[in-house]
């Protein structure tokens, strides 16, 4: 087969783009030679020239109009790096009604029209890649979709959000408050100025989202995805979560249960010696557990420049070999027709919890507690009572239940919150084992 | 493009082998659906068919004469699992010169002869695939040619070899001695009754060449790769480190030094907190340190009949897919013509030691080894020396040091073991210090 050169449109140069441009001008003998590709760079498009001057090479390229690179017949991959809903869906959708294949890094967009933009490429005969859109250093949609396409999975365990673990490690070393690390974090930039994407878990939940359809075949609305952030965290729940031997982790939770599927996100105390518990900083990491090989742990940086970068790179090349040897269109495998599982809500888990009360320091407090846990069927598995009352006369104690359903669980903590001896709002923290 | 059957011949049905059969069989539909290619196992073959039972449907694809399949112009793709040189090596020759692509397991095959081997394949359009060759639970092979195309490594650090890292482990739990400990590893099938080729890191320097190619396009002989195996580890070694703050492992290490490559198999104290040193049992992992995505960390199943036949398929569904789309050959990214790097000899290395000295129960002792390595310009990072004497009037001096180069430091052992009261030989293990 006659070898041609693959051309390449790219929209959008923040600091991803950057890397990627960079990479496939600096590479391109590099990718040749390896993989028997020829891409070439055709056009940059972005509303700002000013992030061409990290570009060698790239003025030369540059449009002010991504219309101009959308339109042009002989561009054959167009990569949207510009996030967000608008207009990248309606960039994405043009690409692809033009037929040209398209690589995102946008988590958002395939969380939020995932559904329609792969059943537009399945019509349309094109590709839509996302490796970077979740755990971008990592290789983890590819393995999952061609190494381990013989397994089925049972579960899932990510620590997806590079910002909010540095936080929590952060408040670990430090014993900073969550208010003070988060400045830490954006003054290293592991945060953004609009940090709640992060820390309210929505932005684990959009990778939730795109790892149910790629691991489980099933697409779920993002709003039906439960998720809870870590701003509730305090030093001192990490700190007792250690006296009991566990460590405060924000995951996203992709778990069969019966016939159905729990997508969850929300802070969760995971054994110290889990592999999960020694992910630190902004690094990211996805247990995966498949019925043929049993537990795998994928470990590595999940955003930055270079990693992400690298990822949407991967696929481009990918293409552009698909491009080269006419390979029809994989768009197919992503677009679910019908979810293989229903969802089930996230009250319907059994799991054991974490509580962390603030009570009047007088005695009786803990039997009022443990009467109220014992009617609700709920066993104590450690308490600890330790510390004294502040200037607020509170006095806190800290309990790890056995498993309990998270219905019965909420009903007995809003007992609990409406005792005269209990002064604060009781924190409830899930606690999960890993495979 | 109309779709057709790819017929598949698995010779050699072993563990893995009756895995594989197992999946092709039962998963057909499932294969089909997902990734839209139609994979039949047309033929098995052994000389024995005792394991046929453990494969339901496989008593009709039987035959005891492999040619039978190597000649059957209907097979698109063998997958041999017999292991060992020889007949593999015809086999595979032999397939791939009549055009049919081949998947192997075979680590030991293409260590030795996967130079003769890729070319073969390249010189005759057909394709080598062996992701399950190295840490088999683990798309490691796939991630590192395809995810990480972008990437060039600097170093990689591997846990490869299950048998001893379950030895290890057990030694440190239960502070058995080695051939305890590798009891217990035979008695639960985690090693074989010829365990040399594990403990001796025969097996591990296989897998290390293996990788040398893959992540730094350089082949050298199985013979130039230096290897030292946990043989003379004792439980005592395991806990002085652990005294340390580190934990001995059987790392497989290839890693840039000045413009050269050094590939290396053998034990080393790494620190406790670092992410290799939490993988227990029979888990492989891989660190992978890539110029685009910094520090990578992939952990599995490295043996074991699914997690290895779950790789096995998973090439044979891109060989199929190859197939089916006409895709050309890719044996070329493997035959490497020349080189990338020239091989560093392992004592060029220049990294921290532990010793272990036996010495005499007499006041000077220290002093004297102290002097020794003090004047080969080694400087001691910590000193060990609580132990009393024990029947044999020996007494343990462990000690850690700086970084210094090997040669020193086999050169002043050498000297500190000729002293008088010294009286066993030095043990010495090198610490690594992970990126």
């Amino acid at each position: 087969m006659e070898k041609r050169k693959i051309n390449v449109g790219l929209i959008g140069i923040g600091t991803i783009g950057v890397g990627v441009a960079r990479i496939l001008l600096k590479d391109r003998a590099r990718i040749r030679q390896k993989k028997q590709v020829d891409i070439v760079l055709k056009g940059i498009a972005d509303i700002s020239p000013k992030a061409l001057k990290r570009i060698p090479g790239g003025k030369k390229l540059y449009t002010r109009d991504a219309q101009k690179l959308l339109n042009d017949p002989d561009i054959d991959i167009i990569i949207e790096l510009i996030g967000g809903i608008n207009p990248a869906k309606q960039f994405i959708r043009q690409a692809l009604t033009g037929g040209k294949d398209v690589v995102t890094a946008n988590k958002k967009l395939l969380a939020y029209a995932g559904k329609s933009l792969f059943a537009l490429a399945e019509k349309k005969g094109t590709d839509l890649k996302f490796e970077a859109s979740v755990c971008g250093g990592i290789p983890l949609i590819r393995s999952i979709q061609d190494g381990l396409v013989a397994n089925e999975f049972d579960s899932l365990y990510g620590i997806v959000n590079g910002t909010t673990n540095y936080i929590l490690t952060r408040m670990e070393e430090t014993c900073e408050e969550f208010a003070v690390a988060l400045k830490t974090a954006q003054d290293k930039g592991f945060a953004e100025a609009n940090y709640k994407l992060d820390t309210r878990g929505e932005d684990a939940a959009q990778k939730a989202a795109i790892l149910a359809r790629v691991a489980f075949k099933s697409a779920f609305p993002i709003s039906s995805i439960y998720r809870e952030g870590i701003e509730h965290i305090t030093p001192q729940d990490i700190r007792y979560a250690r006296d009991f031997g566990y460590r405060i982790k924000l995951l996203a939770i992709i778990k069969k249960l019966g016939t159905g599927l729990q997508v969850r996100v929300h802070p969760a105390l995971i054994p110290l010696q889990s592999s999960l518990a020694s992910v630190r900083n902004e690094f990211n990491a996805v247990l995966l557990n498949g019925d043929q090989t049993g537990r795998l742990v994928f470990f590595g940086k999940g955003a930055g420049c270079y990693p992400t970068a690298s990822a949407v790179v991967g696929d481009v090349i990918d293409l552009a070999r698909k491009r080269q040897y006419g390979i029809p269109s994989a768009a197919a495998e992503n677009n679910i027709r019908q979810n293989r599982f229903p969802l089930v809500p996230a009250t319907e888990a059994k799991l054991s919890y974490y509580f962390r009360f603030g009570v009047a320091d007088r005695p009786g407090v803990l039997a009022a507690i443990a009467r109220i846990l014992a009617a609700n069927h709920i066993s104590i598995a450690a308490v600890i009572q330790k510390g004294h009352a502040g200037r607020d006369g509170v006095v806190p104690i800290v309990m790890l239940t056995h498993e309990a359903h998270e219905k019965t669980v909420r009903r007995a903590v809003t007992r609990i919150d409406a005792m005269d001896m209990v002064k604060k709002k009781t924190h409830i923290i899930r606690v999960v084992h890993l495979p």
